[in-house]
């Protein structure tokens, strides 16, 4: 399984299901730009997982990325059957992050995503303050190497750091990155896709605007332009 | 909240709901051993936390631990709503995992818990080969401080590893420590026990055997004789 072409924005529905499902409904007429819609844990939480997407594949045909904040993070069995109990609900790519769990379980973790015909999509660095702090310098780096061993092209690196967008970019060759922390203007996607990221995640910005299907085209834009930059 | 005095066991339910309501109905004459019982995200993905909550409580007043393998991965707002939810879903405690995810992360997770009134339990290290890859040295070191100032009383140390036990029994003082990793055998809650585990979670060994009340029996005996030992 593959996304669309680069760029392409991925909405992030961190909203209750029904909310989110309104949502999608009304980005019909922008779906040429969306590669993919990621839902959460929390969607899991509430109403369990089958049912979230059973409810979203009414009005979309899109991907749905699940990402369990976070995937990956248990033993390697564990980690197996989240995946395979995904694919059994429906979603089509699973975000996996074993930074804290470690080579083993990135393995365990890809190889079911293979056997469940689910793409993979592994992060390799987060967004926010004091993430780093117990991990090792170059964990970032071992984790491409492993999971680009194991046959895995799409990476999740932070929308907000440009200047480590450039050097993923340079890692990841011809595999993609998909990116959270980046804003609702036009500007920062620009500024982003320029330094690296394909697939802009983007929530708040989206569904807590009056217009989401304009809050879209902007994004879009902004991500058009720094692709023909780079 | 706080769970019995220890030595208690903790029977992982890692089968589908309807299997894992029948378990806990049978083990209703061997709750005086058994501290909690503890759910997983398998459970969450499949029909929804709050299902799977009601239906255990059908049959149960014990604390229900939910794990979402593994909680406080995400940035600190996202792992806050987990608890929320999981505490409007009708958890009694969750099991976080900051390792990949950072002391802010850790904050906000063990900061919701409180306002849920849910216990944190959170998670020093884990059990299988290679979980230590991405992380630096000292990391379980660096979580218990952060977690214990901010009242965290409860951790998880891997049960199948007694030298570590040990190490971390002297740091947590009078804290609790609940672990995974342990076997069927009388013995080996026993040697678990004596090294530093409270409340050894068992999994398999319970929810596999022909008896599974004759296992508890046989587990809470090696508890009670290790915890002797001490």
């Amino acid at each position: 399984m593959k996304l669309k072409e680069p760029p392409a924005i991925i909405p992030a529905l961190d909203l209750p299901i029904g909310e989110a499902v309104e949502l999608v409904k009304g980005l019909d007429s922008v779906e040429d730009k969306i590669a993919g819609y990621k839902i959460s844990s929390l969607h899991a939480l509430d109403c369990g997982l089958r049912a979230a997407v059973s409810e979203l594949r009414v009005f979309t045909d899109l991907p749905i990325i699940y990402d369990h904040q976070k995937g990956a993070t248990d033993i390697p069995a564990i980690a197996a059957r989240q995946v395979e109990l995904a694919a059994d609900c429906g979603v089509n790519a699973f975000i996996g992050v074993p930074l804290g769990a470690g080579s083993k379980t990135l393995e365990g973790f890809v190889d079911a995503c293979k056997d469940s015909d689910l793409l993979p999509i592994i992060l390799l660095e987060m967004t926010h303050p004091n993430a780093n702090d117990y991990l090792k310098e170059g964990a970032a780096k071992d984790i491409f190497e492993k999971a680009s061993e194991l046959g895995v092209n799409y990476f999740v690196a932070p929308g907000n750091k440009p200047e480590k967008l450039r050097e993923y970019r340079n890692w990841v060759g011809d595999s993609y990155i998909t990116s959270p922390g980046i804003g609702a203007q036009g500007g920062q996607a620009a500024e982003a896709v320029q330094a690296g990221t394909d697939y802009p995640i983007i929530g708040r910005a989206i569904y807590q605007a009056e217009n989401p299907v304009a809050v879209i085209e902007e994004i879009y834009k902004g991500c058009k332009e720094g692709f023909s930059k780079r």
